[in-house]
């Protein structure tokens, strides 16, 4: 029972585990009412109706997350059942840390920094990073440190959604914001190359071992909490104070 | 303070901290007091004076202390404050688990089994590891995930003093226990070949951070820890029950 949440206990009384297939579109129908593309902010981003300011706002706090990303990956890591599972997820914390120095996604962000015009060193001070921010990412990795591995792991289903996103993302960020120099989008274009692999062994281990109904409970539970976190992330910086900028759209 | 451990605290007080080569020294020095090389069955072992029994019990037992090695490694992981000792670190766990099925550490530490008589399916099985053995690699693993990383990192240092025992350790197998299929040794000889560069990595991150009073007190502290885990670890072993064993020496 130790997959249960305290919500999913009552839903789960007394009903069968759902099919692989029901069980996936049930994960895919989350995504369809909570990923943080519906987000106001996110929809001003997409619109091309964000300031330079807040363009750079979104940049900055975001890389609070990114930079969690490895540490939330090792701790989940740390508790996954096998050998096999280890090595496939190992390989997300070397896409975010680069096997070698000068690459990687973290590198990449610093990049779209770059891009903006933030210095890699106001990314790296966390300068700007607004508390709700620095909440949000906290909660995140502390759900992968105290929870049960399919839980943590489930939380990571949200990349099921993304891909939509972030081809979107590369075209709206060049035609709406011409100023951002198109080499910062090498984040978004790697990611496109990493994510179906890292979808692939996701939702293998999720159909795999959420086969009760308590288990499928709690991997609908994680991934609702994930989209909350990037929901928040949102808020957070949808309210955080804009530097005045005599630039700004 | 959060590297400061109780004990450590009083002996601090008012002192300056020692020199790098200083503090290097008093490590090593624990070493020559608290490794379990000096441990009775291990003297026993390498005098050739353990039973067929008792050096498979050390093999099945011991064989919980390493499959833990890449979970507390991916605890430190997540808690390395840089890209770059993450990146180092990694390699650890890779060296446990294998870039790819069928190498690696624990694999083989498997072939040792068999090169013994030991069925894979029984090491992973855990049948035979007594609560003692279990206790101390439960609490390696508690240490790693709930103290700074600098004190994790400490508790490596063991590392120091195992090349000789390596070695020493391949030549008795062969000359005192030439039963044991010499395949089996591979896992000894190959983390001859691994561990300088783990040293060298270990040693350059506690020798630049322990650079407090405090701070070196309390990796001194980690690695008598780690010492007792692996005393404790033999305490277990020496006081299984062996099977009978009709072919024991």
């Amino acid at each position: 029972m130790a997959l249960m949440s305290p919500q999913s206990t009552m839903v789960a009384a007394g009903r069968d585990p759902w099919s692989v297939s029901e069980f996936e579109q049930r994960l895919r129908g989350i995504g369809e009412t909570r990923y943080h593309d519906k987000h106001p902010f996110h929809q001003r981003m997409h619109a091309g109706e964000l300031s330079r300011t807040e363009l750079r706002c979104w940049t900055l706090n975001r890389f609070c997350y990114q930079r969690a990303l490895p540490v939330k990956d090792a701790l989940i890591v740390s508790k996954l059942p096998s050998r096999e599972d280890r090595r496939a997820w190992l390989r997300r914390i070397v896409d975010h840390d680069g096997a070698v120095e000068g690459v990687g996604g973290l590198e990449r962000w610093v990049q779209l920094g770059a891009a903006m015009g933030l210095p890699e060193q106001v990314l790296w001070s966390g300068q700007g990073v607004v508390p709700a921010v620095r909440f949000a990412v906290s909660s995140y990795v502390g759900f992968c440190r105290d929870r049960p591995w399919l839980e943590a792991v489930g939380a990571s289903l949200t990349e099921l959604f993304a891909p939509d996103l972030l081809s979107a993302r590369v075209k709206v960020i060049e035609t709406q914001y011409p100023w951002v120099d198109p080499a910062g989008l090498a984040y978004f274009r790697h990611r496109l190359t990493e994510q179906p692999r890292d979808i692939a062994h996701v939702l293998d281990l999720v159909l795999t071992h959420a086969n009760t109904a308590e288990g499928q409970n709690a991997v609908l539970a994680a991934l609702e909490f994930k989209c909350d976190v990037l929901w928040a992330l949102l808020d957070g910086i949808a309210a955080a104070p804009g530097d005045p900028d005599p630039d700004s759209a």
